[in-house]
């Protein structure tokens, strides 16, 4: 789109000569640019609802958080690219100034895509010149920039969730991109696997053990029941069965908010589900296709997730349960990486171990985004990153199909609104 | 007010005569038409937000709640009063027929108050009859007759937290009726009471041990790790050093949420509070009063309270670690029948035992409000009682110089939204 | 209700010894009195939209009305009442200090309606001492007096309108009393009537021709086209045949504000109709009632009566038009003092003379709300009355059932906004 | 920007071979191309309030109008460039099918700008084959090109006051172009020019005299009384005295709805004005500038202008007078063509003749938009263009530095509603 080129090419040095906090930071970065890439600067510009952000923002805002958290403290003369850009970048960090309302954004047309590209690339050589004065093996200035490529990750995710949604409210139904989705199958009948009760440990423990966001600490001890976990996501096939046996119009299911809400929004389905003639469709972003029974339902809201496990006579998982369940299992699942950029139907397997925990879609839980135990968020302007939201918001686990396999992990607690239904999200049952 | 004789008189039996259960019935319904005496009828047609309801409302729908969970089923050949009633009077129950718009409720002068009291002395007869075919012996019956007075109960403390901010919004600033206010004292400075980590059991156990609402069940285990709680509530004295702080004027104290709201709805202190040429003052159910500084603070959000604690570099308690502490200690307290309607300041002693835990001010907790471990709901439409509401809102515990000594108990989960302000919500400090 | 009598039966003077001024005065204060009377002390309080005022309010403000621009003025030593009532009875004067947040109104209980009687005997006591002490001939007081007589006549129709709308609201669907409505009969065939162009002279001309409002003058010449008149309202019979030709649903007939409106509002019929298994009913002021076809439509929006006429080919007629049509008509007609309450069927008639121009329903004029050339607001506070609301108004003209015969002339320029429906508003068709 | 051609260049025609009409169509498209040639395609993105839309959506807007009213109907075997534009480009007609909601328009990231020009490019090869073809000699197809001229012309300056409103929200102040302003100049005082009363005649006559909006017809009588207009529009200056008065906090001044809205909306000075340490600033489509106090006054509300003129003890002209004073005055003034995109200060005459009627700035009138006696919308779909808005705006005459002068004429009746500050608006004084 605009003439942009990777980090990698611009740098040119050889792979072998870089060190892998540089690699990873260029290929970071790299992937935010090739996620933009087959979007229009007018794709780039919208802002389809106040809880999503223009493309374009959301590649300022991830350079200007390296510039603020990382190179304003740590890499000596550094020169901002544009002073005042921070009254549109900062997202909402009260202790680093004044924000723009999130809500207008998208008409905010300057600086243009351009301009944003130059600002990256600002803030790349940056970056890079503080690898070449080895100040990255500064503890802080290491975590620091480790936080900002977590924190890109993360935005990569809802770039995609936020350009889906415009695309989405567009009569004209257009693509992000081609994509090949999985073949059809059969999915084996949900089965249960069980965890006996007692004093559990979870959350993340060392810092050593890798990075993980302030809201996953203290590791500390739960009590669990005996509980059963579904060894997979609930499907299409599954949740349809909810809606014809008049799902959305019976509110013994509901919570009384999400009833409210059902009713005033007038919910018949998942989101992006819609009646055709020829049998419900979804839109995806490769644009509208005919629903496939067999993956996981997705973008469901915490509303309709509970509403369908208390139907079915279960329960959704605490996030204790969930991280108690999956602490052991490997990391993998289909992730940002395979860039199907849609679910996967779960793999057909003998035995009830938990399928598609990580990756596909992420995992609304029971449990209200709260502090653990003992919790400190970071120090200075960062404690805002996570803690001050922990009102509100509902933890879901294990990542989905947009999500970075890089960025995923056991102990992660994404959080949003229970009314929440763009991002990739579904539901395990539990009991 | 309207020509409304206490059930007792109209009955006219000897006392030795009646059951205890009979007794509990009339001392329950004689004791809204109490509280509802010093008002006329005007001011029990008033409703001041949407979360309040007239005082008259109150007094309905306490009585069609008898006769839609208790006589409807339980009394044979009852007659309804009046069977539209029930488009006016179901507050939130789906399984109980369509419900009239709440915010409206203060827009409908018919049934008038005299009609209402009619209403009540027909339900009163009702449940006099069943009493007498000794019908409340089945154990159902006397197990609905039981819910519908702690319904009841908690509608008494509604009623008047809801005249109270009706008449605050009122520029003549009138009173509900004249009240004699504890005398100034010292309050004895903040201590910290510790209590050891470990496996707990908390929640109602067994119907034997008296009533509870299903939310309080069941029992069952939880992991706690070592915690401290204040001797005794924040008082006005101590909230005051937080706004004198510029506690309202600082986003690091506040969760984003609380911060929003404080911001639009331009907070500066605790509700009712006002500033005065001499000094602060308080509306209070009396009427205007200077501040008395060592009264436990009231009226104040979760937002506030949280920020307040996070203020101190303390926290608010979980509600577990809460009913650890109090588990067993005495339930008494300034209640209602204190007929104080207002806080107390706390005693001076010379122990950091815990005070004023039960009465006074409800304690807003750190926890949101979710369902224990197996929790079932009551069955039927009952079921609607509390487990939908279980979202968006903070558990306090502890009841309120508002809150009748016979309703409240150590496991007792009372629960409101973050941002309400109008009941007699303070805080106790844990760390 | 509340023990209120008459002012005549107070003063206790004999009707001969009582100049024509003071009886006016007894006479209008006594029908506000008469008007409130149905009603209980619930029913006045209630405040069922923010357009629309607590009976008690209306009672209390047409007090406050007097006590502000005559008694402070012209009674010597006179001591107001209570000197807070100006903060929650002052409607929109800014020059009269703060007002109550209009949409509030029905969240005062106090005073109460025992007290506002009181304020009202306090503010008769003393316009009657005015009246003895013969300052009413002072022409400043006499004209003031009249301006707050012909005040209370509007407030005595918006009594209605509003306690209608109240009593409409509830599902228990309750009457404002008993009412007798006149016998069903064939209304003729609307006719034509024509009148030629050219300058005409309208608005009120002459101070000693009677009292008239300032937005009426000052008398000035207008230019108009040869047009025609219908000789008679819209019958609901004839309104009923656009709705069944699709009216409601054809955005051809409507201008875009209100097709916006109508279908945000879901307008499908004038208000307070509803369709019942035996056709359609109406809300009347003594509760639900078959619609009778013959009556004149009301309750009308001004953009239905546009629709209306435009999809019969013709218009609605402008203020200018009306005015030289009515101006020699006699001001007799179905008003306020036949106690009918309701609009009558159009009697038969063989000529094409204009009938129902005064009384039955106001007329909707294609004229938005302006002054006249030279128009001159009344001096000071009083100003505010009329004038700062010539903007998105429409005029209408002619009087209700609601309105006081004495209230009405050819000139009278009533005004609401183009989507009120809740007056007692009809058409009248011109070409 | 988009590598677009102009019409003449991409036809390669020489300029005698073309028809007075192809050559005023190729102008009039080649004009919109250059307006829109200084934006970015983010800022063509962009809407940055409901009432305005995205420089793309106006390009295409005006191409669909092409499109559906003469192409569809006048070109045999016309293709339309995409069936389902129409779903996304049709603004208000109701007659040519649904409308994408208007306050989402900047959420419609597709088509993009290069595809909106080839959208342009089909639009006029066809309208050239038309051309060509001679079906422009059809009266019908002639008159509705002409139609689609000047509804161009309209977008046009809707372009550049909706980009300027979307610049001016945005902290880095961008411009639109660089401007070269007028030198600073006394203004002489205000003079007033009087004219007599009677009959007058206003209006469009014959569609001979050149194209006219349906509602500017018919031609009809008006009576007015004498009066008087200033000489020239109020300028910076004057209005800042209204300021500097306490204009903005005295509702003596202000209409009841005008009060409320500046009161809410927080106005203290015409839109676009800010305070500044050297005086006043506002925002010009060169980005901000000291404030030129010679400069006519510019973008206030009616709301405003009304108050000024209040202030003053004038009033705003009707739309009457206006047209009489102006009826014979030369059509010269600064027009979007002089590319000064600001207005300029009155050049100083000695007389008392009626300076910048035309240009310069929009003149709010005192009034509102209603149909003239007669009044016959154009036939079908084209009816909804001008007379379904004819309800709570008022009208405007004489354009601005925005409009084409093409476009304009003593006739023209702009209209907007009367909060409206984006476009050029200013005011005379009447009396």
């Amino acid at each position: 789109m605009y003439d942009e080129q990777s980090i990698l090419a611009v740098k040119g040095a050889a792979t072998h000569e870089r060190s892998p906090a540089t690699t990873a930071f260029a290929q970071v970065r790299d992937t935010t640019l090739s996620l933009a890439r087959p979007l229009s600067a007018e794709d780039c510009q919208v802002q389809s609802m106040p809880d999503a952000s223009p493309t374009k923002w959301h590649r300022a805002h991830t350079s200007w958080f390296f510039e603020t958290f990382v190179l304003a403290t740590h890499l000596p003369d550094y020169q901002p690219f544009n002073p005042r850009f921070a009254l549109i970048f900062n997202s909402y960090y009260q202790g680093a100034g004044p924000q723009f309302p999130r809500h207008l954004r998208g008409t905010l047309g300057r600086p243009t895509c351009a301009e944003i590209a130059a600002y990256r690339r600002h803030v790349d050589d940056a970056v890079m010149r503080l690898f070449e004065q080895h100040l990255d093996r500064a503890p802080d200035a290491a975590a620091l920039i480790e936080v900002g490529l977590e924190h890109e990750r993360q935005h990569q995710e809802l770039l995609l969730t936020d350009i889906k949604h415009a695309l989405a409210q567009n009569p004209l139904q257009p693509a992000y991109r081609e994509l090949s989705f999985a073949p059809e199958g059969e999915t084996s009948p949900l089965r249960w696997r069980s965890f006996s009760g007692g004093v559990y440990r979870i959350g993340h423990s060392d810092p050593n053990d890798g990075f993980a966001f302030d809201n996953e600490s203290p590791r500390h001890s739960v009590f669990l029941e005996p509980f059963a976990l579904a060894d997979r996501p609930i499907t299409n096939r599954e949740f349809l069965t909810f809606i014809d046996d008049g799902g959305y119009d019976d509110p013994r299911w509901w919570l009384s908010l999400g009833w409210d809400t059902a009713q005033r929004e007038q919910w018949r389905a998942p989101l992006y589900w819609h009646p055709h003639p020829e049998g419900w469709r979804t839109f995806t972003l490769a644009g509208p296709r005919p629903l496939h029974l067999d993956e996981p339902v997705c973008h469901l809201s915490f509303f309709e997730a509970d509403a369908y496990a208390r139907w079915t006579g279960a329960r959704l998982p605490t996030e204790a349960e969930w991280e108690v369940a999956c602490a052991d299992l490997p990391l993998d699942g289909n992730f940002l990486e395979t860039q199907a950029f849609h679910p996967h139907p779960a793999r057909q397997t003998p035995s009830n171990a938990l399928r598609q925990t990580f990756g596909d879609v992420w995992e609304w839980t029971a449990s209200p985004y709260t502090p653990y135990p003992g919790f400190e968020p970071w120090s200075a302007t960062l404690g805002e990153y996570n803690g001050k939201f922990m009102c509100n918001q509902f933890v879901l686990r294990g990542g989905s199909c947009l999500t970075s396999g890089d960025h995923i992990r056991s102990t992660y607690r994404n959080f949003f609104a229970p009314q929440a239904r763009w991002q990739c999200t579904g539901l395990r049952l539990a009991r």
